[in-house]
């Protein structure tokens, strides 16, 4: 699955993952209303808004980037109603031809992080039943409770061809609180970082192994010595743009081919008809406005983060 | 929250959870297949013999221990059906009088832990829509990228007068591999202790702060460092029965008064029907399996655990 990733972004040249976190600050006033009137002023109701939303990005932006990443946190916030968008987000996603990353972030151990992976990374069959859960193709998780945590993930993605990013160095200002004690010699992120490495073996690909890893755009300095020490193993970046950091910072991240690192934004694409430098298209348009402030992405990122490799192309 | 939780436990002299963690191989073959016929070899019919079994077995036990612990990873396996079981179960144990404290172990940053907060911990209005989302009363929370995924939670906590319980120190065999680093000589889980205290100052109790942590019953040792290091934090228990730890283990984990700790038990009460000892009580009887369990670990709580405290009660 890292591999197809990989091969997605080279064709498309467009090292880009859309975040898809909708809030009701970022839907455009008029498709919650048209939701809330024809379902009800609900959960339901707003979920459906997210829904509407959701799919007009998703056609927007199909054909320019390999994958987007829906943020769970945005459809639990909604209960059930939301987590069934979350899911028919997943489907209508993989029916236009994306990848999806499930930022999930989840976290435990043994059966339970078997579980989550089931539901998640897959499926699985019990009593004659067969399940798909949510279905997504790779899945972000936290390493904080070491292998135990990581294994059942990995076998998951074995069986069913699925991948995973795991945090090792986290975009926001106070990630360094634990990710950056230096513990024998090496940052903490370092150590996890040491084990990513040793846990994707598990998951050998052709380029880049199985096992990816969250490094933040706004710590280039960390980027760059994590590409070296990390050689089989692909970044998934959050942070450029609404968190401050600009293409110029993100060469690191790349490998010397252009290869090796995707880059989020979500805000940044979502809700770009809120920007100034988008507004003439409008509430309206949102979806419009989402797919100019994607294709500026790409065209930055290919001007900017990758001219450094030969050709500037990925 | 932290003070309620603490007086039920000792009204009840009974420190102990019961965690809702229903798999294929827990739920009795009779209930699954009851279930299937009623509603279709489908998802939607293995949630349903989720939710007969979880009625039963709180049924069965919620007049004798204080609170429940839902593992979300169990019903997101089932998708989107089984999250809805995961959300009617926390409805049914709030009308029963139980507290639930949702093993969600959810971790992220800025807006998106305050989403997973409003998710899970006393909803939030918009559009003229009031949204409840799951509505636990505790949430297990992770600690990996540092304040900026607390605060929200701490933030909505305050708001909703709900509580959490931060991940210090697991129970599983690989949770030293980066907990137990040692940094300026304190190890990892400490520097985490740390903060738990500080986080929990934002939220101040009668006896224990609103910020609890985890520490697993399988490291003695350390929940007695942890005990003298947090007077002001409670501490979830994982890791009773089942994991390997008895109830002589677990004295250090409670306060001289014999407050400041509740005991997670999940398969050794839920599954208890499959045990040996509980044979007698047959697949049929489950649910007063289960309340037997619960019982003999109330007891074994008092007699061992909670002996070195004068008058051995809670």
């Amino acid at each position: 699955m890292m591999d197809r990733l990989t091969s997605r972004i080279a064709e498309m040249a467009s090292p880009v993952v859309v975040g898809l976190d909708p809030t009701p600050a970022l839907v455009p006033e008029w498709v919650i209303m048209e939701a809330l009137e024809e379902c009800g002023a609900t959960p339901e109701g707003l979920a459906e808004s997210y829904w509407r939303y959701n799919k007009a990005i998703v056609d927007a932006v199909c054909d320019i980037v390999p994958a987007v990443k829906p943020q769970s946190a945005m459809y639990e916030q909604l209960g059930v109603p939301g987590v069934a968008v979350f899911e028919k987000t997943v489907k209508y996603c993989h029916e236009k031809g994306l990848l999806v990353i499930g930022d999930i972030k989840r976290g435990d151990i043994g059966s339970t992080s078997a579980a989550y992976a089931a539901g998640h990374l897959g499926g699985f069959a019990a009593c004659g039943v067969k399940v798909t859960g949510f279905d997504e193709d790779f899945a972000t998780v936290n390493p904080y409770l070491g292998t135990d945590g990581i294994k059942p993930f990995v076998e998951v993605c074995r069986e069913h061809d699925r991948a995973l990013f795991v945090l090792v160095k986290t975009s926001n200002p106070s990630s360094g609180e634990f990710q950056d004690r230096l513990i024998d010699g090496r940052m903490l992120y370092e150590w996890v970082a040491d084990k990513c490495v040793e846990w994707g073996e598990a998951l050998p690909g052709e380029r880049y192994d199985g096992v990816g890893a969250v490094v933040g755009a706004t710590y280039p300095e960390v980027g760059r010595k994590l590409r070296e020490r990390m050689p089989k193993t692909c970044f998934l970046v959050p942070g450029y743009g609404a968190q401050g950091a600009s293409a110029k910072d993100l060469g690191v991240y790349f490998d010397a081919d252009g290869t090796g690192a995707i880059v989020n934004s979500s805000r940044g694409i979502i809700g770009a008809w809120k920007q100034e430098k988008y507004a003439a298209y409008g509430a309206e348009h949102f979806a419009d406005a989402a797919r100019a402030a994607a294709l500026y992405m790409i065209k930055d990122l290919r001007e900017n983060a990758l001219t450094k490799h030969a050709g500037g192309a990925v």
